[in-house]
């Protein structure tokens, strides 16, 4: 059983969500050891919310869970890629599918992709 | 001029590279402000040594240079993106294209991609 350096990042480590099929960046959010197990265990993507302080399954309430296909570690095992299935379409909270839907232009930030869903449809009450 | 968030990582945040064209997530490496404007201004990927606590141009010592394509920025403006161009084929010290040369099979982290330079040969002295 190989196991990644939680230690290097204070019990918290990267995750990449890519699209498995395009490669496309969807996301990026912090596992700890429990949601990497937890992830490797069900399939589906699970983290640490820094903002919220709980485990976190992807998807919980909007249903835009992450399937997930292929698990890969890099050369320092302190940084981890899942290759995903996005269900709904969209990975970002703001409604895009990235969570990566700005350009760096002449130093502002453009807006470059399509929302896909409407936030305040999904994220109700 | 917008801003990434560095107080959010206290100071660093990642910044995940891309290959341009395939979309392959070649490495991830960490950015303090002075990393982001320098790879801004010179369109060459500079990064921030954790371990050798040192600004740091990739490619610096094995020519293996990151030229800069696109650069997105994600919705909490926490995490960016480098597309590049891969000089002399690989961004891992350890002689492969990518960084994430292995996957998680029943626990264990199997390589599954091949060497592309030597790097007794590239890292000398």
């Amino acid at each position: 059983m190989d196991t990644l350096r939680f230690d290097k990042g204070n019990g918290l480590l990267p995750a990449i969500v890519q699209d498995h099929r395009t490669n496309e960046v969807l996301m990026v959010a912090y596992i700890n050891e429990t949601a990497w197990h937890k992830t490797l265990e069900t399939g589906k993507a699970h983290f640490w919310s820094r903002s919220r302080g709980k485990l976190w399954l992807k998807g919980e309430t909007s249903g835009h869970v992450q399937i997930v296909k292929d698990v890969l570690v890099d050369c320092d095992a302190d940084t981890v890629i899942y290759k995903v299935e996005q269900l709904g379409g969209a990975a970002c909270h703001k409604g895009y599918r990235s969570c990566f839907f700005r350009r760096v232009e002449d130093g502002t930030f453009k807006v470059k992709d399509e929302l896909v869903f409407d936030p305040k449809e999904v994220y109700k009450g």
